[in-house]
């Protein structure tokens, strides 16, 4: 069987050379005599896959060394919790915009340990916008104000992030080196690995290290950033193999030019598709223009019939994982770092055929 | 450069026949037209590769439907929290058995949540041995007692699990699938998965349903086994390619013999070892004989010099990671289901001519 276009939401595509590299060294890491599975993490070999990965990552985002980066396990889930258990004390307020589910989920995890105030909502067009985010919201006793980059299931994105006077926290999971980012931006960066970085199973954290260290006892080692930073991430067994092939893909991404090519490929791809859109009769964007992510576009037809043989037609031809999700309905094409510009092409001209024949 | 005979304590060998399967598969997972990297969770190919992964360990270990098998992140140290977080009200009493570095750790943890007796500790001798646990040793207040079924720093294990009159819950992280174990003896059962299963960042817990979903709001939802039951343990992205590798040991041993052959072979593989080591001046064994385990073999030479000789010696000859941790010193053989009894028999050589040498 041949590769597919897979247009997933995550776990998604990822580059090919990538995976043939790991594919070369699975049974025998150069030098090592055994699988990256099998190293010990304390290993010299395991030790330098870890640093370079994390050196590459510095240097593709930029991050500077006041900022630790941290490789953990748990996805983005997981650091819902972290983040108010390590930035703000039992009991205590922070701020939430609302725009979406994954947003939704977050602020219901922060309610376990302390006050939400939802900011901002764009609940009223069923989250297909970004909403602004000015300082006069926040509360004057916020510990900091929670947003989520990209929404994979409306296809929005923040264009710019909002400036606040409390830290700013970021779940960049589906936008991340999808995009340039300004680090310093934010006072804490998470996301889970397996859109644009890599398998599942790796959360990144990228987190300014005098924001952390506050923590109560109360809060478990392994959800405490400052035990995490001080063991560099080992403070138990690191997710080995997934760090692993995030840092070929690191690697991967600065040869191909970085972060700054991938938002320019990233523009191309999803410029195609939205052209597309907006030069149709029968597919409708759902996203407002001004907060069209460039990671995942969303899109419906007239009638959940077209919808299903629009979706059947596609798998047919080798474009799979097209459906969009329950909430939004349509169409979801996910366009991460490992789609290449021939997937978007091939959907654009089954869609322009598509309309032809049903339009 | 050839595969070595790696003795690490964790991650450690996989059977190489698995790691050729998952490199034949690595670029297109039959039928999938993309790796179990790219793949969707929610995808059909990533259902059955999980549901077959639990189906096999069910009938591995003869998991009865009462107890859920749970495929999670963060390792031991992660279920270090969650066991009081879900099993005991804050504040409440639970028994723990101190065998060793990790089960100190273990109730570190569990003092965050409430109050630990400690019930039975070896440290009188340096965690050489397993003490006997009695029901009259358990406060009557007791959650549940908690205890280390294998404590791979000292090389110890409990042959019989304790039968006392409280749940019992047992991180057997470094002797599942080495042994045979009858499930229900236990009420929870937690595992990391780089031992004996698969690579580091997936942890296996099998724990019976009518104890779990009495955790307060206050436990984070990543935190709650009940709601990992609910959702078939993908509340969120699980750590897909780390289940897709465990299911293929599974599947394996399943054709090997299960886990009754595994332990015979571990008899016969850790019995090589401490023969040789019970008929030799120069090495000495360092766990009490009736608590030997037989997935960690630990023993010292003489001086730091022969052990840095030894260690250098097996190195060079592809044997590696064969030093002991820092709390015993000399040198530590891990013997999981990973490790062919070749590299023991190569190691037993090497020993007998070391001696000679250095004797």
């Amino acid at each position: 069987m041949e590769r597919v276009f897979n247009f997933a939401a995550g776990p998604s595509a990822l580059p090919l050379p990538v995976l043939e590299k790991a594919q070369r060294e699975l049974l025998c890491y150069p030098g090592a005599g055994c699988s990256v599975m099998e190293m010990s993490h304390r290993s010299s070999a395991f030790q330098e896959i870890a640093a370079k990965a994390q050196a590459d990552l510095r240097k593709l985002m930029d991050i500077p060394d006041d900022y630790a980066v941290l490789f953990l396990q748990g996805g983005a889930s997981t650091q819902f919790s972290m983040v108010p258990m390590n930035l703000m004390e039992k009991g205590g307020t922070a701020a939430y915009a609302e725009t979406g589910n994954f947003a939704k989920k977050a602020a219901a995890e922060a309610k376990r340990w302390g006050k939400v105030v939802t900011v901002v909502s764009s609940k009223d067009e069923n989250y297909s916008y970004i909403p602004e985010i000015t300082d006069d919201l926040i509360p004057t006793d916020a510990a900091y104000l929670h947003i989520t980059g990209n929404n994979t299931i409306y296809g929005t994105q923040y264009r710019t992030l909002p400036k606040v006077g409390v830290p700013l926290v970021a779940d960049l999971s589906s936008s991340i080196l999808g995009r340039v980012y300004d680090v310093t931006e934010c006072d804490l960066i998470y996301a889970g690995a397996q859109k644009n970085m890599g398998p599942a199973g790796l959360t990144v954290v990228i987190v300014k290290r005098s924001l952390i260290g506050k923590a109560s006892d109360e809060v478990p080692a392994m959800l405490n950033y400052a035990l995490q930073a001080d063991a560099d991430s080992m403070y138990n067994t690191p997710p080995c193999f997934s760090i692993y092939i995030a840092g070929l893909v690191f690697a991967y991404l600065l040869e191909q030019g970085g972060v700054a090519e991938m938002e320019r490929r990233n523009a191309e791809k999803s410029g195609l598709l939205y052209a597309a859109l907006d030069g149709s009769k029968l597919f409708k964007g759902s996203a407002r223009a001004d907060s069209r992510s460039n990671m995942n576009v969303t899109f419906t037809l007239p009638s959940d019939e077209l919808t299903a043989a629009f979706v059947k037609g596609a798998t047919a031809q080798g474009m799979i994982n097209l459906k969009g999700h329950r909430a939004v309905g349509g169409i979801r094409a996910s366009l991460y770092n490992g789609m290449p510009i021939e997937g978007v092409q091939k959907l654009v001209e089954y869609m322009k055929r598509f309309e032809k024949e049903n339009g």
